[in-house]
């Protein structure tokens, strides 16, 4: 379990840099003894005593223990309030091999510090107020991100954008409720200090903004989780030939800068900043070989789990009266799913007569003509794909929630700010809508951290990576 | 091929941290438009100009290009001449996505950045005269080291042990070299400038300290490379219980402190620093269900690539008829491999009379008794592996010669060096003296670097990893 250190006043240490061998690592150290800690084992090269040093400021030196070198060292110094965490600071930059990182850590355990839990930089932050608690979320899903879009949404959060909306509307919120409070100390003089009008225009435009932001964690989630795609069909169809079209390319650009190559990840297709995750391809490539029951099979299970069907048809063994079967096919598929989202691709179309073509656009919806094989099509196939996400929210540059943390908060707040409509609109007591309204504070602080408690910190900050 | 770019002037970009998601990400800056570039894409949150910022501080800001903002960063200015490369230099501290690191990178490169070549940030010291030529390749040395011999040693190469010791020699003999020179411009008069017995003491010196040397470098290949060690025995001797029991604590220790662990190294045995590596461990523990005659096949398989032969047997089996057998046996393994260390080990003494014991301590030279179940005897064996090391040197912090380089090269040196004493000897005259000396310079100059060319530089820094 995840021990909350709340109120915590040790110097912690950490790796802050990825773990392995590199150039140069860092070693975080952060606490009220940090500079009198590291003080002990560091050396400067001229002479100079680190305590007196001012912040944001880079010594070079040795890390040494007695006579023993570990290491030639820089240290920057970052005074207390002016840090990462809010405590003063020292980040060690050392050379990169896992046996030195280690030994200054264990040098450093050894002169009091403690080993940093997951996230305690980003919790200290937190608690000592450099950032709120969507910002600190924010934090992970930057280092998380790994395109452009998840990547814009956790700067716009890490910079407060969407901390602020929740805020600002929060303060709103607080406000009337300190006068309808106010009412509660003169209930006997049936006054009232909270005009309803303008309290109801208020409560109407949070439960507007709360129902936007509620709605845009469809989106958000697609951005943050990707969008799984199933490409189903009969064998020899093409599915592989055109599952390679479609990622031919980003798999390129992916590897094109020396030492930043990430892990390849398999049959992703990232369009505009949208990933669109391949299922189980590894099984489609298999399915050449599979008895024609058991591919039937491994069809559905895929289509389980997508939210796109790509129905892959080789026009080349298409004909007219064939088209019959086809659309019966395709009415069994939407039956059994109704809610995903279903696109015919006919394959091979460079073998296909100009009548067939036209007999299959008028008959059969949601269609497309493509040869993977030759790759013509394919621009147009990734264009359906990324229509079938609601990107107008992304172009408007809209706060977009990302955090089912935030979506249930979001969520009850929500359900909170109906019953405050409701109770205005029924007139209901002082007291009761006290009560509602206190809810939806609560929901709303707890976003933002203003309104927290250690198992929701301790949920949170579990989450993050050592170091952070 | 490796690139040497010898009189670049180029600014160049790496990621300096090892690759892979962590908290902190470090992106290197080197070259005479570093704050130029830098400054074009950084914002501080005080609206400081960098370009007039002091050496050794360091900025809050983003990295943005437009509207567009990458990141929130710490960037750390270095000037030229106190860096590491010699040159400007900025480090970007940034969050450790490697979206973002690629993303940073990318836009440094088209801020007319170039990506920096496999160790051209230390190849860019060693031409700035930051560092030399071993000095550079300690650097490497210190990043790969995994234990603390290998680690004291690189940190003494690296802070110019090595290189001061050879350098000092060279020096002396570049003197005397002077000298001898002189006398070729007075060939005519017979003159002696160089005193041939002062010369002749130096180049015994030097002869003595080449050799010192050139010996320490089995050590030093012992130390970085390690010693292997093959385990032998019949099937069901205890191969595999021996091995767990000499590895076992070093495996937890090395586990120990969460976020450093580092890559497993299966069956490496560390004592003193030294790593003995058990050889095909995994084959070993299959030849319980391989037939006798592949296995013993397996077994000398084992044996040709170690450097000490634990000769494993299970004392259970043995009566006192049988030690003659096994003396014919170990015999014959003396004979097939001379070179080699052999160790004979009695395990399962538990079970073994005191009458047996005696008898094979006085038949049976260089033998343990062990219980690898019961782990007795397991430090004496430790101990004994070590024994087989010339630690001599180790402990008496002498410089030892790790690099083969290095061995190389002091080889070279030495057979010219005796040449000269042969020549001063034989009363050679000045001017073929002359060129054997200037053999001698050059190779101890290869070793710092005070001769060099692009191809050996090319060699070596192509070995580095890029960022370093």
């Amino acid at each position: 379990m995840y021990f909350c250190p709340m109120i915590n006043q040790e110097t912690i240490v950490a790796l802050a840099t990825p773990s392995g061998a590199g150039a140069v690592a860092i070693i975080r150290v952060s606490g009220k003894d940090a500079f009198a800690v590291v003080s002990q084992i560091f050396q400067s090269i001229s002479g100079k005593d680190i305590t007196k040093q001012k912040t944001h400021t880079i010594h070079l030196g040795t890390i040494r223990e007695g006579t023993k070198i570990y290491d030639q060292v820089l240290i920057s110094l970052f005074r207390n309030p002016n840090s990462y965490t809010g405590e003063d600071v020292i980040e060690i930059s050392c050379h990169g091999s896992t046996f030195i990182q280690q030994q200054i850590i264990q040098l450093l355990l050894r002169k009091g510090c403690r080993m940093a839990q997951a996230g305690e930089f980003t919790l200290r932050a937190f608690l000592n107020g450099k950032l709120d608690l969507s910002q600190a979320e924010a934090v992970a899903d930057l280092i998380a991100s790994d395109n452009e879009t998840s990547h814009q949404i956790a700067m716009q959060q890490m910079r407060g954008g969407f901390s602020n909306e929740i805020g600002k509307l929060r303060e709103e919120l607080l406000n009337f409720a300190s006068l309808i409070e106010l009412e509660l100390d003169f209930a006997e003089e049936d006054v009232e200090f909270a005009d309803r009008s303008q309290f109801k225009t208020l409560v109407e435009r949070i439960e507007f903004v709360l129902k936007r932001l509620i709605d845009s964690f469809a989106l958000g989630n697609v951005i943050k989780n990707g969008i799984p795609v199933a490409i189903v069909g009969e064998p020899n169809v093409g599915k592989s030939t055109l599952l390679n079209a479609l990622l031919n390319e980003e798999r390129a650009i992916v590897s094109e800068i020396a030492g930043t190559t990430r892990d390849t990840i398999e049959d992703e297709l990232i369009i505009d900043g949208i990933s669109f995750r391949f299922i189980d391809t590894a099984g489609i490539r298999e399915t050449n070989d599979v008895v024609e029951n058991i591919g039937i099979k491994k069809t559905f299970e895929k289509m389980d789990q997508a939210q796109v069907v790509l129905f892959l048809i080789d026009s080349s063994t298409l004909n007219v009266s064939r088209i019959e079967d086809l659309k019966i096919e395709m009415e069994r598929i939407k039956n059994q799913y109704p809610l995903k989202t279903l696109l015919v691709l006919f394959n091979k179309t460079d073998l296909m007569t100009a009548d067939l073509m036209s007999n299959l656009k008028s008959q059969i919806s949601n269609s497309l003509f493509i040869s993977a094989k030759n790759k013509s099509g394919i621009d147009e196939l990734k264009n359906k794909l990324f229509s079938f996400i609601n990107s107008g929210v992304l172009r408007n540059n809209e706060t977009i929630v990302t955090n089912s943390r935030h979506y249930d908060a979001l969520l009850k707040a929500l359900e909170e700010i109906q019953k405050v409509r409701w109770g205005i609109d029924s007139q209901l007591s002082s007291d009761l809508l006290a009560i509602d309204i206190k809810q939806v504070l609560y929901y709303l602080g707890e976003i933002t951290g203003t309104v927290t408690n250690d198992e929701l910190l301790g949920n949170i900050f579990a989450n993050f990576c050592i170091g952070k």
